[in-house]
């Protein structure tokens, strides 16, 4: 395989111009494929991508981190976004698209009352919390989950400074966030609700309990209800983070599955189908307190994220994405088990049945860097995640295992020779990216 | 002037389901001419905006707050965004448009060598602070003027607990703003700086000083070359926040109209032409430490907001709008000038050359609500303020003029009358936003 430089020399331009080298860590190429990973793209439709070169690539990755579950550049959303642009996509005048999204949103989450947007999810995430907290007199937060980079949410990591610390939201430095906040947030890990509860018991000014209902391990002897059934007693706010989980097994969030209401939810990522467009929805009595506070800004007014929001829940409704979606992760799971056993390599297989993961047990990093550099020379843009779309057809699907096995036993291959897998690596082995709490 | 019930209605239904109304409190009717402002559109096009019946007004309000320099739904920029839309606006990939957006911002900043970007002017704030504290140890913030809504700016607000504080910045509430905040950040007053001399000697802590340029008074004394210096002498990080400011009277920020270079310049509204789009421009040796900490979104790699800010940028060069529009500005606050003195009115006219904007030193409320009544009756959309752009040709400016003085006249018949202009209103006078520093 060879380098492609056109790709490699604008990442490490762009590295000089740009902290980091892009605004999103889940993209820098060094998580996927050190050096050889294309990086950027020209052109993306379906479930595939073209590189700078115009070279096609099937992305049975991360679909732009789970922002397209109708497949990219979908004809019938970007129709209508095309129209609204025509329209004119801002004014001084407000959107009646804001008012039909929010309506929208209130009929699947028939719990809530109010809906407050944004463009980002950390954006929505950091609303969420300023509402909660204009609503309680106990400002204290108990988290548990991803909910991105704001001050409110790292001051996790600054309290205990040894090392241990670095545990709780592992690789998510606290540079810069201000010291004051290190009281003000704890954390708890997924399943254990005995922890939980002592943790409110002993801080009696955590106010709010703000988790993802489900990512890396289904929830276990009533974890959810246990949850909510302490916040209903303990007065408590609970906030549930459905930025990744939303939409994927059910229409609206993960919780609907396990009929649990939160009091706010945060949707994000699949809602636009690649479009900005994130949502805060709540209860009345709590939403209402953001009159008591002040959140605003102009880019959250401009049209188009409201309309691919609208057309994007239309769609998804229209043809069940969820059930689809779902029932194309839990075949990819159960072939991976096959072909993993087949060739006696020891993995784990995680995740939402939309979001297939992988973990080998041993030599992880270096294994699944293997696997991503043999399927990129099968024009595979693939790691241990994916974030299964409609675009995922049936032919895609049976080329990407296909392709898959055939790599699996390669890699077995080699180290039942007694090679190390890293020695067949072209470049060094991915990075890890931070690690969540559940 | 008949209620226009379908504005009207969707306005009372949009309070029961988003808190406020909607997302931006600068587009809210009760700041214009509560109950009969028209709310929503449903076309946009270069200065004229059309209402959900299809009726017709000229913006002479504030143009999306400060976006659309080059008009709504501008052809060559749309065009562009179109394309790109077609050609996929998300992948799991990174556009090649963030690094091109990244150099042409560079150009035009030749003191900043590396850029990140967001979709909201509160979050770019909030990316310039975080970035700025990890870049020192000294952890604590001065600021005058308006940088969102995020916790560590409205943090300002909580400190004094009597009514005075609240005059720091009117109307901006702390209610669900961490109190352990209370003493990282400190405000100071536009043109004053003895005081700010003070502020920073008394409080060693400070690192970082936060201001916007220039918004209602000049800089004065050389105040903005003394804040610069006071900046470097104590090794205090300099933050312009360009979001209004930005590419109203240069190519760029207003402080390359003072020769005054920031460390961190953050810029919005204009960059996108009314599409999302903000950016974080900095010295290499402050802007690495977002290596340090975490500063991530997924929506911030979508296509069309850097599409929009490369063509915007294009054709802003091309046509030298700063220019244009500070010269129509410029011109219409001569003929304010005229008219309030030919019809006796005390008014104050202050803003930026293309932000003309005018004070009654008495009855402003009333009088401004009147105006903005009378306006709309003559298919007119405007208050005290004007966003200038290059969509206002000479006959939309000669309408709105000759408009303008058959309202100011009737208003000064009525006044000097002895009748109350507010007796004349048919709803309530308008609301006050909140109150700036400068």
């Amino acid at each position: 395989m060879k380098l492609n430089k056109k790709n490699y020399n604008l990442w490490n331009k762009a590295k000089k111009i740009i902290p980091g080298g892009n605004v999103f860590i889940s993209k820098r190429p060094q998580f996927y494929l050190p050096k050889y990973w294309p990086t950027y793209y020209s052109k993306s439709k379906g479930c595939e991508i073209w590189d700078l070169d115009k070279k096609k690539y099937y992305d049975f990755s991360l679909m732009g981190v789970g922002t397209n579950i109708l497949g990219y550049s979908n004809y019938k959303i970007d129709k209508e976004v095309k129209k609204i642009i025509d329209k004119g996509n801002m004014s001084t005048l407000n959107c009646y698209e804001e008012v039909k999204l929010s309506e929208s949103l209130l009929k699947i989450n028939k719990w809530a009352d109010m809906v407050k947007f944004a463009r980002s999810g950390a954006e929505a995430n950091s609303i969420a919390i300023r509402i909660a907290r204009a609503s309680t007199k106990k400002q204290q937060i108990a988290v548990c989950g991803y909910h991105g980079w704001h001050d409110w949410y790292l001051a996790a990591n600054i309290k205990k400074k040894n090392k241990l610390s670095k545990l709780l939201l592992k690789g998510l430095s606290t540079d810069g966030v201000p010291n004051d906040l290190k009281n003000s947030i704890h954390t708890f890990i997924y399943n254990d609700f005995n922890y939980l509860k002592k943790l409110v018991d002993k801080n009696p000014k955590i106010g709010i309990i703000k988790m993802e209902v489900e990512r890396n391990q289904k929830p276990k002897k009533n974890f959810l209800n246990k949850v909510r059934n302490l916040c209903t007693k303990k007065n408590i706010i609970l906030i549930f983070d459905e930025c990744t989980s939303g939409f994927r097994e059910t229409f609206g969030g993960l919780h609907k599955k396990y009929k649990i209401n939160p009091d706010i939810a945060i949707f994000g990522k699949a809602l636009g189908n690649g479009y900005a467009i994130t949502a805060v929805v709540g209860k009345r009595e709590i939403m209402e307190n953001a009159k008591n506070t002040f959140i605003s800004s102009t880019f959250w007014t401009e049209r188009v994220g409201f309309t691919a929001g609208l057309y994007c829940l239309k769609y998804m409704e229209q043809y069940k994405s969820w059930d689809q979606i779902s029932l194309i992760g839990k075949y990819i799971k159960k072939e991976w088990k096959k072909i993993f056993t087949k060739y006696d390599l020891d993995a784990e297989i995680v995740g939402l049945e939309s979001i297939p993961t992988y973990y080998f047990r041993n030599y992880h990093s270096e294994r699944v860097t293997y696997i991503s550099q043999e399927m990129l020379k099968k024009k595979i843009l693939t790691s241990n995640t994916i974030f299964v779309s409609l675009a995922h057809t049936k032919n895609h699907i049976k080329n990407y295992l296909k392709n898959f096995e055939e790599v699996i036993e390669k890699l077995s291959k080699i180290e039942k020779s007694g090679m190390k897998i890293k020695n067949k690596l072209l470049g060094p082995i991915k990075a890890e990216t931070f690690q969540r709490l559940n």
